[in-house]
């Protein structure tokens, strides 16, 4: 993989290498550019348009919201994921898209999608590859809420993400720079802000890990390991790189 | 839609009207059928070997184990519905399945399903639509896990079932067969066995639903729905037939 290349193409090279025609059809992918500040909404719920977005820098999050105006956040999207793309084939967005942190994304457009798929088959598959990726890690999610204590929900997210950023060139095995709040964690996990503060606690005490000052450190990445029964298969990403 | 069609024909079809060649190549991937008995493991979880099953007859569930013991449900399969389509991408399956009543299922190969995608595009985005609705359905149990209660849990999950059974011909507005017990139920919800039935007994005494031996019946869909903050749109189904 070229220096510079960008955190998708990275990505999607971990399930094949991408040839250059197909390097020159993502960054066409990736061309189109929109500067979004912190906390803008991107997709709102049931919202029409057929479109997606690939993250380019920063940290977001897809959520919906409950008609008693809490709040599920499904997953946290880093540079080098999709955003939406399942849009492009539902007739409306089945959920709602917020930037975390100022991001960056490139739109593109269900022709734009379609075209690819139809031009570099083997780019689409890597590309649905990274959807089942995507997916995969939305129902560990399920499982952490319906069956993991809080405390093995929050060491496996924070492994998860960790693997996740590595993959794309940010991190390292040792930490990452994490802009997530006790209040996005919380309706990630299914907690409340508070019990959110405690598992932290705990987690640090027992000397494992450390999330401070929008940055995550890890102590012992082993005993996090294995507190949090994780294995990392469904990320399909092999061991993890440098580790 | 002749009838006679299989349950996944008439599913596809309500995302575009499907061509007798298409219609071929649909049967095709339907061919190598093989029955098998309630309770039997399909699919294993971290298993390889990059198949896929659709489900022709009966129900079947995706779920996970936890180290444990315990276990999360991710969704219940019924006709039509495709098993590890994901596992045909990713090294290993994230998720086990088995059948909850005696099933019949065609097994279809990696190989078939990449040549079915590149001779036959529109059928391919039909069964990436079916996919897509069907990622949009864990997203809701994550919501449901998360952020509703356990009543409103209950009476969402099984509003989705009757609308996904109506699309495949099985069931009607008042009701359909559903041979899901309690444990089923409760490791899909996040909740014990003893919650489920205490659950299902407040929706019998508000007079709004029903589960009997192995029977839903509606009584009161409009208050379900009502209870339950139903928005059919995640389905991408349309209203539904016949309601």
């Amino acid at each position: 993989m070229a220096a510079g290349a960008s955190a998708l193409a990275q990505k999607l090279s971990r399930f094949l290498p991408l040839k250059p025609d197909e390097l020159e059809s993502l960054a066409g992918l990736e061309a189109r550019r929109r500067a979004i500040p912190a906390h803008t909404e991107l997709v709102h719920e049931r919202q029409t348009g057929h479109q997606a977005f690939i993250l380019l820098e920063g940290w977001a999050c897809a959520y919906k919201l409950l008609p008693d105006g809490g709040r599920q956040v499904i997953d946290f999207s880093i540079p080098g994921d999709f955003m939406g793309l399942r849009s492009v084939l539902l007739r409306t967005s089945d959920h709602a898209f917020a930037a975390v942190s100022d991001i960056l994304v490139a739109e593109v457009s269900a022709g734009q999608m379609i075209d690819t798929f139809q031009r570099r088959p083997r780019l689409a598959a890597a590309i649905l590859w990274a959807a089942s990726r995507d997916e995969a890690m939305v129902v560990e999610h399920l499982v952490s809420i319906g069956r993991r204590s809080a405390l093995v929900r929050m060491a496996h997210l924070l492994l998860e993400l960790g693997l996740r950023l590595q993959l794309v060139g940010l991190g390292s095995p040792g930490g990452y720079a994490c802009p997530l709040n006790q209040y996005l964690l919380a309706d990630a996990l299914g907690l409340t802000a508070i019990h959110v503060n405690r598992v932290l606690r705990q987690l640090r005490e027992r000397g494992l890990v450390t999330l401070r000052e929008e940055q995550v450190e890890f102590h012992d990445p082993a005993g996090l390991h294995s507190l949090a029964g994780y294995h990392t298969g469904y990320l399909d990403q092999g061991e993890g790189p440098a580790s």
